[in-house]
């Protein structure tokens, strides 16, 4: 854990140079816009330890898969985001010195992302070996106006000396992932060219053949005035650059101004892709580096303005939460249904892929609550488009007949993981997707996403269960064998609680949603029926056998829904026993020794509670929170908000809200010691919904929007917004009261601390805390 | 499966050349002495396909660990046999056309080894595209009297042409082992040189600095006389060569001798090792050719004089049972204590390492009873000088106090393995290390070895299961959790009953263990006791309270032994009703799949009554048979030889000859398609004791040897010799009668047919059957 990030609500800030946070400093300060994003690497070179990392959404390379022992059944890839074309590249020669943080000495620096406007700003000053000192204030952003333009204002001063400022504005493809299984650089030129005053550089993935074509424009100011500068071209192997030489006086500003566009012909054809390229970067090049920045802060205030969560009295809490919102909006703008939602968005390597379960259990509540319906919406396509694929992949597994086994981690509905006990046996997944879709519909009442989309997928999803459910003569109950539930420190388990209690849940759920469909539209359901080949009769008395005769281990004694068969064998030892030199136990001891222990990666009977909360009445919870929470080591960034939840419900405000802070500031403080790989982008979603499931105690039940505030300690209040159905409401909780404003035209109907209330269009309501 | 090597009861015989089982038959013609070996690879030129294998034992490379996804405990390195200098090439080129098998047209072809002379013979006649027809003769053998020697005598006739040819000679040691992990060659050249008229290559591994220096010296006959020919001296990286050209004439023979020796550093101090190579080179070339084949027949005569087993009336099955012996001695002959039997011996690359569980469980046995005591007693050995090492293993893993965990595949005692579920649970291997120690004494009455060396190694593992097990408040009983069996087939389960009850019986044995030594040795026993730092009351006491305590998975309805806790969850399917195309499951079915289904790869509770067949009665033994025996696949190449061990005392003849078939034609027929890989050596073992154990019906049995012999419908006799402590016996199997043989000054009492009986020194008794 670090504490090195100074604490402001809206910004956030290093101060001082130190070159063993800079990785770390490069992941947090990491700029985004749903299309593209990277790392907050320096512009000018920096021959230190860096990260570098550029990646350009949906972009992908299917690396060979590499393994120590082959399984059967492993994907032969593996798709990897690729790093892309490095657009930000300033090579600053002062009097014959390269600018190099690495190399001279920084007498002051500072670094400030700020999450107001969407803009990382540096700010330093140095001495260079040849005793020239200068200033230099950079600030750029990822627009999210423009999404796939990115910008630069570099300004630097001399301090003490007059001279001559070389400057090579470039863009550089020749990079490689720093994750490559082989080693492989994945990138193959198409074009490297000068476009009149632009540089252009167009490259190809290797075996997916994507383009991405990128150019850049270089303008250097002096006294506010463009000097007209013509460049020298420069050319390399998937390298081209812009050079500038500009005289320069002490104390007097030169200003470069780089503006770069990445385009993919992921959203253009290939003949079109160069001259789109060169027209787009004369688009924003006219609009000016003012104009961006003006458009990009009245984008941001804008969701600002629909998403904030404003926390009165702990500054740490407020950054912290921002930070998160931040973050998941740079990553996923749910305007592309061919995107999602990768584990390190834009902001390192890590893991691969771009989805996970992680989008459909924790990121989707926080879209569905924060963004126009329709990105949620698009998050739920994302996996229906994926349907065939998940149908092959369950074939693969000796499925048949429709039966649909999603991905563990995917990009392009193919599985790329190569670890059995989750590729093959963490199949909870399947789950998470059914009850997004059933989380959507309750959510916004659109219940008609399920004869569009919905329904095909659940009857995939159902034919999967009953077919890895088996009938044991020895139970003399249908039991699920050899699976690794969302606590991943047990491997290869059977009848783990939580999937066998997702399973029958789906079975019921999609039972149910067939029934909906006929209700609203039999026809429409008959051709799905068709579609699917689905045999009502015989399928669904089967799943309704199942759902009656399933095995769920439980122990009476306990009062506890236990976590697989055998997890009382285990030696019972409480995670308060553990000596702190052991954490974090995956750290720390050998993983057979993790596996045989009783310690919990993330509890998933807690994870099963919190999805199916209304089937169970409060003792219960309890008696599972405590037990299991016990014995739970949060070592899976996905943890500690569904404890942070639970905690809330069940009035234990100390410990939701030290999970919470663990949540929230995860990266910021890097409490496990991995930021410098990226940021534990889904897990933020999962910070928000501590707050507003957490101390706001939201929850949809009874096709009502219902609210339980409370109040942290170290709280003067908070604030959320939401959007619910056609209404807008923001809720504030003080000491006293709880607030509601409802920003829309029309009327809502809710319940606050179990009790009915109205709220009238455009009105506002108190209730006493 | 395949069925072309022509049966004959001494001989292995290919017959016509066909490309394709080319690498299958490099693999079955291979050729060693327990120092080294090789491949039966071609001495010429071969552009077809080809795994090029020479092996020099206990020279090993550590090859960094290469996996998909890190787990903590994992080793760094895996330690693998090197494929090291080729020194049979003979480059033949004919009137400037390189004699290639894969570019000429070949008009005949045989390849035969002779196991009762232990020599590799090929003979061919090629067409050239040049239209030239010549005739080879080439054998070559290992000497199992100088075993650091190989020799080649290869005869060329032209049969078309006279002509000029060249002969290349070769020493190459520019060779790559194919499962490099990073691609990378593992040895440098110290030096590369003439001397005198033998060339000498001295080579290096990397990391591990081993020295393994080659001499050749070549010699070019006609008319059986030395042409004297002086060679050129030809020199590259890592290869150097001896180079003749020789005018041949139509019908006349042209003999080229090569004679070579590989020596390591392993044996020599490095400064002498280039001198004693070229002496060593010296001597056996002084022998000459003929005479150290003659000495070769003599010492395999020697062998199969102590160790034959001789099949009459069936061909195929007294091939094969030579065949098994043969490469078992090719493999390991116990002279040296640092050397142990590699699943693949001398014969390909695959597993690496040179020491799996299967050494205790399966090669023991059979080097007890055709061996001189010294060979098991070295097998033990190996064991006791790794203590250390295993005792370091089980620290990393969280054991402590002086528990040893035996590492599941190694050379030097490190774990080589990095496959969790067999890395860190395959555990049961720990149990057949101390069974072996138990074994030996059985067999040889020798207890002064548990003072000596075994008692530590049985403290060690006894500590370690100690640990390993823990108590269940759930059961109120000690369980093991998260095990992997014999039975690979299954990963991470609980309470696996065989590796519950070795460990159990390990506890036993140790404490019976202490009280033999404290009866022998008392002050010896102090010594032990202080060495390991043992605490008799409290280890001891804990110990009892396991081993009275300890739970093991039973079904009482079926009565039978559970494999695991929950194995009757499982969808209860036999083999016999299995589709054709399922099979084998390892390599049609995804992992996932394997895993729950009840389907076994080698019945682990089968081999559980093997070792412990005194404990359980006839009818357990078979209930449990029946049960386990329908569910097993025998994708194991160990599983056959136990279920035909106790198919033959359970009276099922058919079947145990069905067994024995199958495991002892199982590379000699590419049973499992994988023949081309090298040999399955260690499960040779298990074939000697499907005959020995299996028909024979030899057991040790209250400090007396018992037999039971059965016949198997389609043999008309077969016998078996076997030392047993000072005596040695040779037992006739007919329909009518079982004869014994006493060749020793010893009289023998021994029970057979559970009868008593006696054998007088050097005396024969016949008992009918």
């Amino acid at each position: 854990m670090k504490n090195y990030i100074k604490h402001n609500e809206w910004q956030i800030i290093e101060e001082g140079f130190d070159p063993h946070l800079n990785k770390i400093s490069e992941s947090i300060f990491s700029l985004g816009n749903g299309r593209m994003g990277q790392r907050a690497n320096f512009e000018e070179t920096y021959t230190g330890e860096t990260l570098q990392g550029n990646y350009v959404a949906g972009v992908y390379y299917p690396d060979k898969t590499r393994v120590g022992w082959w399984k059967n059944g492993y994907p032969e890839y593996f798709a990897k985001i690729l790093n892309a074309t490095h657009w930000i590249g300033l090579t600053i020669t002062i009097n014959d010195e390269v600018l190099d943080l690495n190399t001279c000495k920084v007498l002051n620096f500072s670094r400030v992302l700020d999450m107001q406007q969407g803009t990382l700003t540096r700010k330093f000053i140095v001495e260079l070996s040849n005793g020239n000192v200068l200033g230099v204030e950079a600030i750029r952003f990822c627009s999210i106006v423009d999404d796939e333009a990115g910008v630069i204002k570099y300004t630097i001063t001399p301090q003490n000396f007059d001279g001559k400022i070389t400057v090579e504005s470039s863009l550089d493809g020749d990079v490689k992932n720093q994750d490559s299984n082989y080693d492989e650089k994945f990138w193959n030129e198409i074009s490297a060219k000068q476009v009149g005053d632009c540089a252009l550089l167009n490259l190809e993935t290797k075996k997916t053949a994507f383009w991405v074509s990128s150019a850049i424009y270089t303008a250097i100011y002096q006294n506010e005035k463009d000097l007209g500068l013509k460049s020298s071209f420069i050319s390399k192997e998937k390298y081209v650059a812009q050079q500038f030489t500009v005289d320069v006086k002490k104390d007097q500003s030169t200003t470069i101004y780089k503006f770069a566009v990445n385009l993919s012909s992921e959203n253009y054809k290939k003949e079109d892709l160069e001259t789109t390229t060169i027209a787009t970067l004369k688009r924003v090049k006219a609009k000016g580096f003012n104009q961006m920045l003006a458009e990009q802060a009245k984008a941001w205030a804008v969701k600002w303005q629909n998403g904030d969560v404003i926390i009165e009295g702990d500054v740490a809490a407020q950054q912290a939460i921002r930070f998160n919102i931040f973050q998941l909006h740079q990553t996923y703008t749910g305007e592309d249904a061919r995107l999602n939602i990768g584990p390190k968005g834009f902001t390192g390597e890590k893991y691969g892929g771009s989805t996970y379960w992680d989008t459909e259990a924790y990121c989707l509540p926080f879209y569905l609550a924060t963004a126009p319906q329709q990105v949620a919406e698009n998050l739920l396509i994302y996996r229906y488009k994926h349907l065939e694929k998940a149908i092959e992949n369950a074939e693969k597994l000796g499925f048949k007949d429709g039966a649909a086994l999603y991905p563990m981690v995917t990009i392009n509905g193919e599985e790329c993981h190569n670890e059995w006990e989750i590729t093959f046996e963490e199949i909870h997944r399947n789950g998470a997707i059914a009850f997004a879709i059933f989380n959507y519909i309750r959510y916004t009442a659109e219940q008609k996403y399920l004869a569009e989309y919905g329904l095909e997928v659940l009857i995939g999803i159902a034919r999967f269960w009953a077919q890895r459910i088996n009938w044991s003569i020895e139970k003399e109950k249908y039991v699920m064998l050899g699976v690794t539930g969302p606590n991943e420190y047990e491997n290869n388990v059977n009848n783990n609680w939580y999937t066998s209690t997702i399973a029958t849940w789906c079975l019921k759920y999609t039972i149910e949603a067939i029934g909906l469909v006929k209700a609203d539209d039999a026809k429409k359901l008959e051709q799905i029926l068709t579609k699917t080949k689905f045999d009502t009769e015989k399928e669904t008395s089967h799943w309704k056998d199942i759902i009656e005769k399933m095995f769920y281990p439980i122990d009476e004694k306990l009062g506890v829904f236990l976590q697989q068969d055998g997890y009382l064998d285990k030696e019972q030892i409480l995670v308060k026993d553990l000596p702190t030199v052991d954490r974090p136990l995956n750290q720390k001891w050998s993983w057979d020794r993790i596996l045989r222990s009783c310690f919990i990666k993330q509890a998933d009977v807690l994870q099963g509670i919190y999805f199916f909360e209304e089937d169970y009445d409060l003792t219960t919870i309890q008696r599972n929170y405590d037990f299991y929470e016990s014995r739970t080591v949060h070592e899976s960034s996905l943890s500690p908000c569904v404890h942070a939840i639970i905690a809330a419900k069940l009035g234990d405000l100390d410990r939701a809200y030290e999970f919470y802070l663990r949540t929230s500031r995860l990266d910021l403080d890097d409490y496990n010691n991995d930021t410098e790989d990226g940021l534990h982008i889904t897990s933020m979603a999962g910070t928000w919904l501590s707050v507003v499931e957490g101390f706001g105690g939201m929850r949809v039940k009874n096709n009502q929007l219902h609210l339980h505030p409370v109040l942290p300690e170290k709280w003067k209040s908070y604030a959320f917004k939401i959007g619910f159905r056609h209404t807008i409401i923001t809720v504030k909780v003080t000491t006293e009261k709880v607030s509601l404003t409802n920003e829309s035209e029309h009327e809502l109907n809710l319940n606050v601390f179990g009790k009915e209330a109205h709220l009238s269009a455009n009105g506002t309501l108190e209730i006493n805390s």
